[in-house]
């Protein structure tokens, strides 16, 4: 059994945005000896999310028009009265990005079968920025049996 | 240590249907010797998805009832427009079940206790056809200790 | 290799509520010798679930809002349809709990580093009661290697 850890780091762009994780994960599958076992992906933010699905640029489109329904930028929300927290002075307005993550998932764990992501054909890991931009980072850890 | 893998095959029908896997996930941790570990459960597939819940007839309605509300197959998505894609003659109308599976979830852990599943009364392993029919695959992973 | 498992029990309050146990959580892994790996949280009732996120007052009323938007107490539901089910006497009228609980989640895989919860500043492990008062069960799966 091996158990590895390592960091994705993404600099991400302003508002939501999305990226495609799946090659980084594999290229570090790729260096460790691990033949089955699991890929748990894990956000380490709170306005940050995961999810797997189908990395096609007007599908994820549809997704970010769909969560700003769920959860409008420009809704009420009691997160948002920062006078009545205690916070400092650069303190986002996010709320909306709070719940989007809720809806979505903190966390992934992908199966690892011959050494590889047991990804079907159209499967990508898929990293939600919800509140860019910023320096975020996306942990990675690999375990299984070597031989 | 065990890690050992199977594959779920579900025949699914026609638009969005839901099944309860957990008698066939049983099965296959009964032939293992694992006492205690996890199966992770994982679909293959960016339409179809997994959630835990009751498996009662009018619940399952009221879900595809809710999903349907939250990303109407009706709506106007980008994903649909298949004329402004690079997509075979046969490719699908389906955003809204990209929506609804992202909604959900790709995989699910559950823990096991005993040799068992460790599931509580009411609950069940529930697969997400989206996008029906179709002949879909449900990756189930075991691992844990034998002894 | 070490795989440990343990309950952590809420007594919930009326409605909808959310409990931080992440301390209980911290507690219970601070007894193992478990060095690196991964705590499985897991529900085992179907009007209940988790999400990692934001242990902030107000954000945690926002959080109980969107739910009760998305699927209202007031809704039209089938399941609620105790006439039509063969129920016991005191069956709970609650689709929309059941609703809310799939569209969060029934787990979480946190990864453990060096001995520790690897959350990021901001997480925290989030127990939502969708369907209180209730006595309720948690169950947390710690594995990983202890030296």
């Amino acid at each position: 059994m091996q158990i590895k850890k390592e960091v994705i780091e993404v600099n991400t762009s302003k508002g939501i945005c999305i990226y495609n994780i799946t090659p980084q994960i594999e290229k570090l599958l790729q260096v460790t000896s691990v033949k089955n076992g699991q890929v748990l992906v894990f956000c380490q933010h709170t306005t940050t999310a995961l999810a797997i699905n189908e990395d096609e640029e007007r599908l994820l489109e549809d997704v970010k028009i769909h969560l700003s329904k769920l959860a409008p930028e420009s809704g009420i929300y009691l997160h948002n009265d920062l006078h009545l927290r205690d916070v400092p002075e650069d303190e986002p307005i996010n709320a909306h990005s709070h719940l989007m993550a809720m809806m979505l998932s903190s966390s992934e764990v992908i199966p690892i079968v011959d050494g590889k992501l047991a990804l079907g054909t159209w499967q990508s890991v898929l990293f939600f920025e919800l509140d860019g931009p910023r320096k975020r980072a996306v942990l990675i850890q690999i375990s299984g049996e070597t031989n």
